[in-house]
């Protein structure tokens, strides 16, 4: 019953099988082997578009590469105040910018709403010598929150955004995740509703550690090969990343591993909802659960063996109705590995 | 017959077994797991001393993150003027310490002298404010030139360096290499020579990637923790850098390895030295051969398949013996994937 | 009529006069003159305290190097989230400081509430890796508002800060301007209330470029030499700003002009509450007013001549009585150098 | 008799007068007041060409902000080794650049030679993701050795670097003082001979604290009001950077005062030159004066009362007749404060 995170798992068993196949034989270093190669030309063919693309070995490097690649370091980057770039990187993008500012915008449930984008641009000017300048709005699907924006809603603020000269970057750690609950095309979710860089997670739905930062406009990555060397982040056996990346897309297996993820997550909230007591500070849909729940129920779970994490009430500004004494604000993850048996125990211990 | 280098190979299968058995059950993410922990344990018996341990994926980062946590931005590192962390890491030093100035010293076949290293420290004082200060000394072993410092040597250099109030920081890529060549054990040629950090390589050397920070000194590791996740180097699953380490190190396999790839080279050495026109510039010791070849030699190895590099003429200035016309810079770089069949059609080749 | 800020202004005569005094014979250069000596003589006495003292040439120079002298590259800067700081100086503590956070707490009128502080470093701990460490409380004063704290304020907030392990930075590019405003000593209004480092503004209140680096603690000092240097603010003929800073200092003259510029600025702020239509969000306390007036009356006073700024509504969010429609924002600010003639040809205008 | 440096003078009177004059009414701020236009407008006259300017306080600002202009985080910056940008700015390139590598080239009495230049470049060519990319020629002029770069030979070495694809800066923190040397045109000596951006000083040779920035293609500047600004380099009352750059050209002021400087020099030189036992170990060009003395003579000198600096042996690798035992390497520096009385009364010391 470990719901603390999906990277607390382990690798797909095709990831790794993938590994042990590219082993054999010698083949160039630094991502020009056959198997990055490879997984260029997948990735290109699954987003149905030309793409710069660079394999990096984890998330926090495929944003702040992707942001430093945007934004100089006298720009601004805008994103959800929540936002995964701006609380959890320990300052990675502002390293990787050369000290950019991340400018957190309030929004209900993880989202930014376009009144808002349009409020804090407008307020924002590109011009005055004395602020950083708009450079980029860098949106999170899965949100910090578990939900997802609609492919109109991204539309929507990259169009806002384009208006005002910004690129627009994507953090899809979870981008699979939120691709199977809606049900949409990978290029009808990024590049055709106006994102220009996308960094695709793949290790937390199922990778060993690979992740991709994909420039729907080459010209954007004209200086990505050295950011990336600079920063330590070009794997001298570039193979084992093109190797995870390839299988990870193979037969859908990336779409497959989001869909048994979101369906555990599906299983809990349908049964959170029956519970006295329980709220949902805003609608699950994809594998991340927000709750709201007793402390005394929170004692029980954690009594039973459940792991998960107690969530920041700094995460919460906009909700209306925040927790109150004897409440307990909480977060659980699914992941491809969360079994039946582990929701089906967490549930009866709940029910209780 | 591919020499170009020892990270164009795959992963030794020991460690990718390692690998596939980490991966079942949750278990902490960012470096928290037991294989984690346990890698570090291994590493701490390995060096016969306490040391605050750090894995992260490559050797750049390796270096950069340990130089980041030596030297402030204006502070001096001082190397070998062809050192990696001066010459190709494309300032990944100098991004990790916020503008830090690497300053090469001349020196041959990869080393720097003594006499040299007090040259230039005694140029290069403490205090003046409008000079950077002089913080880290950097000592590659194997070196550049794929020679490898004694203790003795190492010994005195770093005493020099604390004298003058420096840390001294070890760049270990191939440590394993030069430990065997010398037959050495850890500790003799790492803290007990003076070396406060060690960027302790395993890629190179069969791991799929996998290298550690090692501060010999705790307290100089307070703030790494922070310091390697705002680069990126956090990995969440870091179960998998824990497992390929304890592979490495168990059974003494990393020594084995390193006693394959540096036997390799022996032998083409020896073979090179009985070739008319053919001249080593300097020894080699382990598994890195540099060498000048008549050209004729040169098209004859690469019409027959052998791949390795030309080596710049500015990593070459100390030579008194430098390639002349019709004269050819090369290196070869053998590794635990190297086949004594390989050797022996090079030197069919060679021969000819 | 010019209100746009108090740096539209010359340098005032004494401070002139003691450039000219100042520039015969040779003298070290590089700050180590007798003049820059006998400034920080001088602040030492005027502030009753043993401190190390920098003079620089700039406002953003004196807070940024301030910035960057307390706070690591992953450390997190508390402000007022309208800060100059924050929103003013083009990302330059996020250079200064290699990449750092600048977090803004919402408050009234430029303030920070005590226990808005007590809950921002409650939900920030110190610790997680994945977040930015708190290092720093950086409060104006003046604030960007023009409001003062009092010292019990300061007190309270620099205790709770210190509580939490931060130090405490004040931006006192309108110290003077606070100070008459309450009738305090210099001494009270920093050290005794808990600052740990000041940025002594003199440049808006009568020098010609000149602000102070005060360091109560000179411990937090060791490196500031070079951080000064390598950003270019050593200033080579470092006399003249020894120069500025005596001839400031001398006689109380930077206390007499900042009563000059508030007296101008009480005057104003009395008239202003006589006009039916005009509203101040908030109290004007020393030589900036805020107001809300009717677009007919801007309309009226910019076509007589008055300068002033119209003011974002980006620094207005706690405000409950925001400007509607048919009302400006407006920003006035006078200073040593705005004449009675002045304030009352405006303050004819108004009234008509 | 002074000769440590020609900023231990204080300011010509004129340019004093010219900031005394320029102290009235109420001007814009932050550089767009008349005096800083009208500085623009007389640097373009004068040079003859049109440009972006921008004025700041110190050399090393006019240094690394150019230098961080021209230069990507990932780039080089190829210098002569001892140039000022590389010793002696306590790494404000670095930081300016946020972490580009400053590459000194060897070179005799300050000056890089086209063959070194050409054979450095050949050995470090664009692309390889490994390293660090050209971006920039920095050349001094004067030079670190106060030797000065004929146009033909700035044509030349500019040349090279233009078909490499860098750019081209100039340190001309002593241009005047090598223009009039020459007898040259300020376009002959900058853009003509193929120079983008010149950072042209006044501090040293008359004025209080002024440098210019001047891009000759000012596209290259379109950040640059950015760069300047969160640099803290930008002086709101920049009035006063104007009205001393106005002074400064105002009737070839800046020429008569090197032209003082100068001759000087020349006749400190002309008299050494008579001495036995002092070697000037190249010629003296303008008013810096590098020489090889007997250690009697030095004492002889400094019990006198004349003060200059021995210089560090770091700055003299290429010299074939270095100081032997006995002999003392020592620089003196002339201003346009320095009088006929000093200098007869030094070589009346040397004369004994």
């Amino acid at each position: 019953m470990d719901f603390t995170s999906d990277n607390t798992c382990g690798a797909h068993p095709k990831i790794l099988e993938a590994i042990v196949a590219a082993n054999s034989g010698a083949v160039p270093s630094y991502g020009e082997d056959p198997f990055s190669i490879k997984a260029a030309e997948k990735l290109t063919a699954v987003f149905e578009h030309e793409a710069a693309i660079f394999l990096v070995a984890t998330g926090t490097a495929a944003n702040a590469l992707a942001l430093g690649a945007l934004c100089p370091p006298w720009g601004a980057v805008f994103c959800q105040e929540n936002a995964h770039v701006s609380e959890d990187e320990c300052g990675a993008p502002e390293m990787f910018t050369a000290g950019a500012k991340i400018v957190g915008i309030r929004g209900f449930a993880g989202k930014i709403a376009a009144a808002d984008l349009k409020a804090t641009l407008a307020s924002f000017p590109s011009g005055p010598v004395k602020q950083v300048q708009p450079a980029v709005l860098s949106l999170s699907q899965l949100t910090e929150a578990g939900t997802a924006y609609t492919c109109e809603e991204i539309a929507e603020l990259s169009s806002i955004a384009h208006q005002a000269g910004l690129k627009v970057h994507m953090d899809g750690a979870r981008f699979a995740n939120a691709l199977v609950s809606q049900n949409l095309s990978p290029a009808a979710m990024s590049w055709q509703a106006g994102i220009d860089v996308l960094s695709l997670g793949a290790t937390k739905n199922g990778a060993l550690a690979c992740e991709a930062v994909i420039f729907f406009d080459p010209a954007l990555a004209q200086a990505f090969g050295f950011q990336r060397k600079r920063a330590g982040h070009t794997i001298s056996k570039g193979r084992f990343l093109g190797a995870q990346m390839c299988a990870y897309l193979d037969g859908g297996l990336w779409l497959d591993l989001a869909q048994i993820a979101n369906g555990h997550a599906a299983r809990l909230a349908a049964e959170f909802a029956k519970v006295p007591g329980v709220r949902l500070p805003w609608a699950a849909c994809a594998n991340e659960i927000f709750a709201i729940i007793p402390r005394a129920l929170d004692e029980t779970l954690k009594a039973a063996g459940a792991r998960y994490y107690d969530w920041s009430l700094r995460d919460f500004p906009e909700n209306k109705n925040p927790p109150v004494e004897n409440e307990v604000f909480i977060r659980l993850v699914t992941s491809f590995e969360t079994t039946a048996a582990d929701i089906e125990r967490f549930i009866g211990v709940v029910r209780k």
